[in-house]
């Protein structure tokens, strides 16, 4: 099958092997993949990871004993789990200590043809919800993340610092629950594209002056995202870390103590919750963020593109 | 006065200006001094601080206008504030924009027979509390800090990674709310004072294989205490970050992210809680922490003596 492969370099075949679901598991012909930050850090060396890229799909489950999903339309959850370990006990199954990570840890991923994943990781894709704004349902999710980690009255003062996919999805997501929520990016162009319909303000960060915001969400996808966030909070506000980054970097934590911020580590999020924002907010112009589309067997002048920095959500199509 | 003064060097001098008191303020005639590890970094450069060191101390209130407090025995809160700031009127004195912090910050310190603090910011030592005990007050509110910051059931299983002064605080304040409190530290003998009275189980650094801690309080005074801090704890835990360094350094960031963690900035503490916790725990060996004292006029042998590493508490005498 046609696929995308990183084996310390980035390759499209078209003649890679289909997978073969376990028992328990769906075969997923798999329709869009979406190009993600964390596909560009796992090429850098993250992760270690080697195999099929991708973990952002539409698909349909092509092979399922799960009943009612054969043939319908599908998105997925991409941690799998072992239900049996500590942390799976202790009702953390994405920290499972054996999980396999679609095309990040140990699962090839959704840049291909097809792709497995456990029957329950599955979510159908209410007929109403194009796949445009289905694709961008593991990132929305992402967002949603935030909302579950912070307590949020409504009151408060966010910001969300980063003007890339996961950083636009934040601040609307953030939008249906506070009242002033602040974009700050490098792009004018990405910051335009944040605005209209959705209540979120913008500046560019070379005159953010902002030093009191409640709440910051490192979006960046850069080390130095972190020490730009301790300068935004005011004391004891809260920065939501969504940036990982592979390397170690210099870091001045002084600020943390001084301050007494709270940095919460901020990962995957339910597709319930992204699945339920989809519905309850269709003002939310998720197609927007898809800049530009290719066929998969032109992975490589997409994976061209994202470097190129003028793209926010990168969609290959399979069919 | 004789006074132990940081101006780039360390110096002990008997000349000395006394401090005037501006309105509002209580002298103090201080009978005693602790070092500490904030002093040690000021040394090095933090803060960029000049003038009188010291911020822990045991005194007489010697002119004051607040009613009741003149020739009693007093411990005093180090931050000055200015009650009118945005995070004054927020409720965060501690976080005033203009604040001075004794000995830390535009504000003469109490290594010298006399200081001087606004008159709220003094707790009369009650008389049966021997002032080897009041002298801890300032770290032991420290430790205070963590209980208010954290929401704790008392089933967590937490650990103080550091077997310092602080460290041992930390661990024995934590053993007042939690059952099962580790203190993991890379000195057997510091390890060995902290247990006895108080139900804390201890671990050398080497031979802790611990990964799955409720909490974490970071309290090793070194730049690398936080990685250390992660590998600890269990995804979705929480680490308490009590290090201040100067400079910038190092770090590893993604298992923050990966395993969302959170980390909570912890400084100084109320001695309102610091002083119930005295009274209510007698157990709590403080007096023990004190391993060295000497005459203030002896202050640079006393850090050296800090700086060799064989001390825990070392208390400078004015009387």
């Amino acid at each position: 099958m046609k696929a995308v492969v990183f084996d310390k370099v980035l390759h499209f075949r078209d003649d890679y092997p289909r997978p073969e679901p376990k028992a328990g598991e769906t075969l997923i012909r798999v329709l869009h993949a979406g190009i993600c930050q964390t596909d560009r850090e796992i090429i850098r060396g993250y992760m270690g990871f080697r195999g099929v890229l991708g973990h952002e799909f539409v698909g349909v489950a092509e092979e399922s004993g799960r009943a009612g999903l054969q043939g319908k339309r599908v998105v997925g959850e991409i941690n799998a789990s072992c239900a049996n370990c500590r942390w799976c006990r202790a009702g953390m199954p994405t920290h499972c200590e054996t999980r396999t990570v679609l095309g990040i840890l140990g699962r090839n991923g959704c840049m291909a043809e097809y792709c497995s994943l456990p029957d329950e990781n599955l979510h159908v894709v209410p007929d109403d919800v194009p796949s445009d704004r289905a694709i961008l349902l593991e990132p929305l999710a992402a967002a949603c993340r935030v909302l579950a980690q912070v307590p949020l009255d409504g009151t408060e003062k966010a910001v969300v610092l980063g003007d890339g996919r996961l950083g636009i999805l934040c601040a609307w997501v953030l939008s249906t629950s506070v009242d002033l929520v602040t974009l700050v990016g490098k792009h004018h162009w990405k910051l335009e594209l944040a605005q209209g319909q959705v209540p979120v303000r913008t500046r560019h960060v070379d005159t953010c002056t902002i030093d009191d915001a409640d709440v910051v969400v490192e979006t960046t996808g850069s080390a130095d995202g972190l020490q730009a966030a301790m300068g935004m909070c005011r004391p004891r506000g809260t920065i939501v870390l969504k940036t990982t980054v592979a390397e170690p970097h210099r870091l001045q934590l002084a600020p943390v103590v001084i301050n007494e911020l709270r940095i919460v580590g901020s990962r995957c999020g339910d597709f319930a919750d992204g699945m339920r924002m989809l519905s309850d907010h269709p003002e939310l112009p998720l197609a927007r963020l898809i800049t530009s589309r290719y066929p998969i067997s032109k992975a490589l002048s997409a994976f061209e593109a994202v470097e190129k920095g003028r793209e926010i959500k990168v969609v290959l199509d399979l069919a």
